[in-house]
């Protein structure tokens, strides 16, 4: 008998550093950046395919009411049914969203189901290598295994944290440890021992091995996610998780919670052309780009300008002699950085948010 | 008995280089660029007093139809009256002009009215120093002199045209010749020899002179521009000139067209802070700028910037990481250019044109 793997989509970031695009009720992953799909609708279409003796189910997203709306409108437009809606009514960052899914996994699916829990605004290039790699990954997950994916890293990002890899298991590794953001010097060396990988926060379990170590490590997000889940409202494809309980919870990572306490923990390297697009830059740098260097999308003029991202939703604009310049415009901002500096930008948000200036966030 | 001088206000320009803020139905002069007036204000509030046995009438404005509204809205802004409109069907350069004024201040004043030919949309930064230079070309216009007033270069300017002076005459010199642009290091030369100033456009002159000379030198301008006016069509404050006449006049300037042929044409050197504000980088040179020399406008916020322009006139522009940049946005359009290519802005509006894109120009 095949198993199940449920994807469950975790569309909750925000993505202030892809300001002045990315906002609030429209955070990145609803915007069409890499291509003329958006990023949720890449991250859905991503888990569109049987393999061997697994099966990828319709996927469960889960997201907050703001978003609802337009994330079912392109979920629509992309001609996919049976798509389920999880909203969270406050975000709790990852670990409840495990224990949530984990909870209606197993309900239908027994302790055997599988959740490949996932962010959904990363960008992966190759979703062939994506799906073998979350096959390696689920053998694993077969044997009790919790399983993370690490990225192969291609330089010493200091914006990840990383996974040292331990002992060979299976398809992938035993996780040695987790480590924070390094600097610069220390990132270096992960690169260079080898047995570093970014931490993508891209995980596969079964529902039976989740639900128990979260028993063991975070009993109190389990119960209270357990309750949101109990007390949830349905309607139709949409399930809303019950209020008073999910705000009750005391939120945390998935990898702090459990990942970092678990003796299951594995590691399945990968490299399947990955990004978070994290950044103005970071989207340059995986976008198509014209003979000088250029990203270009909207109704954009260049002059004697090279290696810059220049972005607008409707707004005419012309550069004129720049290099590796952003420039962004949306129908109420703008915003201009120089590729280097931006992580600012994350800053200049915060600054608009003190200032009380919600019609741009 | 004093001597009456009519301003005639010349706001035919649509200084594309100012795009994409200056646009055909709004261009430079209707904008608040040095100040919270409007270039048009600022040069209608510069002529604004009598000087002993002068006496400045209120102004005459010569532009397009569709100026008149918005430039007759800014005026009754200032409160002020008595404003006159000539409205030109079509654009024939300043010659014609300078024959229209001349034969309207003819009708009204005589041979001995005075006309004070100037460009909407220059700054002024000293208006006393502007009035009492007027004052002087005056004098010189007196004794059938047409003047013309040359500023002292501030440096090797290869975008203007230049006056050679000759021999001292009343307040003044005698032209010796008039220089088209010069590359860089001709005008090199002329600023180390201080005989030469900026051709800056702005002329005074006895009505009944300039139609003497226009008789001998262009009568064929000065025959179509009287018909132009004598088959006006007057309504209320409002001149609208004959169309047939106007259009067939070859238009030229009055500079090719008198004043580089009369033997009457004299300079008064001008030093009242004048710019051409043609560029936005003559903006910025002439705007106030805080302590990192940034000339701001409009809801922007700026991130270790300097020495660049940020002008915004509804849209919030945020700024991470610049120096001598361009930064404009308008409702419709943004601008991001390095602060030495702003010529090519230019380029960028003719290749719109091209392309049929009316709507932004």
């Amino acid at each position: 008998m095949s198993r199940i793997i449920v994807p469950v989509i975790m569309s909750g970031g925000s993505g202030t550093r892809l300001w002045p695009l990315s906002r609030q009720a429209s955070p990145k992953q609803l915007h069409a950046l890499t291509s003329d799909l958006t990023l949720i609708q890449h991250t859905i279409a991503r888990v569109n395919a049987d393999e061997d003796e697994f099966v990828f189910a319709e996927p469960m997203v889960i997201l907050n009411e703001s978003q609802l709306e337009p994330a079912q409108a392109q979920v629509k437009e992309m001609g996919r049914e049976g798509v389920r809606w999880l909203v969270e009514p406050v975000g709790r960052n990852t670990a409840p969203v495990a224990a949530v899914a984990a909870e209606v996994v197993r309900a239908r699916h027994g302790d055997e189901g599988m959740v490949l829990l996932m962010p959904a605004d990363h960008h992966i290039d190759d979703e062939e290598a994506f799906r073998a790699t979350a096959i390696r990954g689920a053998h694993l997950a077969q044997t009790g295994r919790i399983v993370t994916f690490g990225i192969k890293p291609t330089g010493p990002a200091t914006g990840f944290g990383y996974i040292r890899r331990g002992d060979a298991v299976g398809d992938g590794y035993l996780v040695d440890s987790f480590k924070e953001k390094p600097e610069l010097e220390t990132a270096r060396e992960y690169v260079a021992d080898g047995r570093y990988y970014w931490n993508a926060g891209i995980f596969l379990f079964g529902a039976g091995a989740v639900v128990e170590e979260m028993e063991a490590h975070c009993p109190a997000i389990l119960e209270l996610s357990r309750k949101a889940v109990a007390n949830a409202e349905a309607d139709g494809d949409v399930t809303r998780l019950d209020q008073a309980a999910f705000e009750a919870i005391k939120g945390d990572s998935f990898d702090y919670a459990v990942m970092e306490n678990t003796e299951r923990a594995a590691v399945v390297p990968a490299d399947f052309g990955w990004s978070d697009v994290g950044s103005w830059s970071a989207l340059w740098e995986i976008s198509e780009k014209d003979e000088a260097g250029n990203a270009v999308r909207g109704d954009v003029h260049l002059t004697d300008v090279s290696d810059s991202i220049v972005y607008s939703t409707a707004l005419r604009v012309g550069v004129i002699g720049a290099e590796d310049l952003i420039v962004v415009a949306t129908e109420d901002a703008v915003l201009v950085a120089r590729k280097s500096d931006d992580q600012s930008v994350k800053t200049l948000v915060e600054r608009l948010r003190k200032e009380g200036r919600l019609d741009l966030l």
